[in-house]
């Protein structure tokens, strides 16, 4: 690994998000999570995020975010390092989430810019003054700019908010041309940032490198697959890195648009790592189609999903 | 009243949404929400709704939303009816929420279509299937056709699911164009509707009853100055409802277009309903200027809300 980049920011490679298994009566399996995190860290991973979109934490109560987020932090135990999201249109509702995490010994929170529904999206001195009363409780942030919020948060505005907001400094970028944006944003406060990310199941990771990420949020389905692209690219194995990629392309390429959060549950659930492929209603499971051509590519792939509790 | 009007449905009238108090620290005021409960009573409506947006909803806690079930639902104690919002993406989440209010005596509970951020919209099967499910904990349901939720719902899917949903028989419709689209429910499902209602502070209230609707959602502001446009109507003094109209309607659009759900709040605490007109984060209460402007409005239309409490 380029030693030299990996000092340049204090967090860097593999971050995954871990999925939320449920039980066939829609109850959170939480053995079966425990197993998850399990299977994450055996992927070699740097760092694990819980309660993510991928995490569907849409679909949880608040009792059940609580639980998920002790639970957790209490299984990886500091054998890799923690994101726990803690996105809530209400300020209010943000702080105890963030402070929890930071209770727990997380060490980064993750915040999407305040938002509900189609219509209610934080202007810009809402998402700033958010932002920037949640840095209070002292925990480093990573702003999430995803399409889900329908939030567009511009370059100026993200600059100034990690210039000038102690906590905030971390990114996690996934909207449309994300490299032009991770590019800018670097240009623009680097000597701010502890963690450069990209996410969006690693889907433009390539692209992301170049614009000098220092790690990327994918799932867990194949992040043993996607590593050695990072520590390539940053040997300057750039030849090697680019093979990798395109190696693993059509994998990440099928999970980003035809399976989405479903994609992990359903390979892990063959893998044995959980019981169920489950989706809370009215998320439907993978068809039938759908699912044996993920699996196909599970197989062919040889991923550890695949097998590890088998 | 018209009494053949009246007979035709089960629900009638005035149902305005009851706002949620907080005190200055952002917590909820409960002693607060009795008062505004009481006042609401005062102003003669029909029925009551809580928890919807204009009572903040997507600022409140799990928690929260529990405890003010309880409370207003112990606090109205059957004086007047009552509607209980329980909108949630996660099917899992929202049953729960109406059994309670069922168990709580509620007449009804109103749901929107699954939704979360600018990019989870469930189609129209897994819509059907949301309310379908939810119809087995043995409630009467009102769908609210909302913008909010980032949902179209087109009249052929709102007519499916009306007249094959045991307990789908109310709605209240807020999007665009209302009128049109009342009067072809009404055409197409009367035999089945016990509440066809509209929304948004009444802002569309003349056209939609000319449409025929039997209810209107208002906020709390001036129910007792809206009623009398619905009496009049049904008693076929369309000439006097109109004029009635016309003249609370530059109110109603003020409140509509300039201050949203925070029009009630800040008129109930100039009239001593409740103590503070505090709006959790990323809401700021009225700017100086717009609130002089409605408090000017409630005073001289006499408001209820103006007086209650002085």
């Amino acid at each position: 690994m380029n030693l030299e980049l990996s000092n340049q920011y204090k967090y860097y490679g593999m971050w995954p998000v871990a999925p939320t298994p449920f039980h066939e009566n829609g109850e959170v399996d939480y053995e079966g999570m425990e197993r998850v995190l399990d299977c994450m860290i055996d992927q070699k991973v740097q760092g694990i995020c819980i309660l993510a979109n991928y995490s569907e934490q849409f679909l949880l109560s608040d009792d059940e975010r609580e639980k998920l987020t002790k639970l957790c932090m209490k299984k990886i135990d500091g054998r890799v390092k923690t994101i726990v999201t803690v996105s809530h249109f209400a300020t209010d509702i943000v702080r105890p989430r963030a402070e929890l995490a930071k209770s727990l010994g997380a060490d980064i929170i993750m915040m999407m810019p305040p938002y509900h529904g189609a219509l209610l999206k934080g202007n810009p001195d809402q998402i700033f003054e958010q932002f920037n009363e949640i840095s209070k409780v002292g925990i480093r942030i990573m702003i999430q700019d995803a399409p889900l919020s329908g939030i567009e948060l511009p370059v100026p505005l993200l600059t100034k908010m990690i210039n000038e907001i102690e906590y905030l400094t971390c990114f996690k970028i996934e909207s449309t041309q994300a490299a032009s944006k991770i590019r800018a944003l670097i240009k623009n406060c680097s000597e701010r940032l502890d963690a450069p990310f990209d996410g969006e199941e690693s889907i433009t990771l390539y692209a992301d490198l170049e614009a000098g990420i220092s790690g990327s949020m994918s799932s867990a389905l194949l992040p043993e697959k996607i590593a050695p692209v990072i520590d390539h690219f940053w040997n300057n194995e750039k030849d090697k890195a680019e093979k990798i990629y395109n190696h693993i392309l059509p994998l990440i390429n099928f999970e980003n648009r035809q399976c989405g959060f479903r994609a992990t549950k359903t390979v892990m659930k063959e893998g044995g790592v959980i019981k169920s492929d489950f989706c809370r209603d009215p998320i439907k499971p993978l068809d039938e189609d759908t699912k044996n051509l993920l699996l196909n590519f599970a197989k062919r792939y040889d991923l550890l999903t695949y097998k590890w509790g088998k």
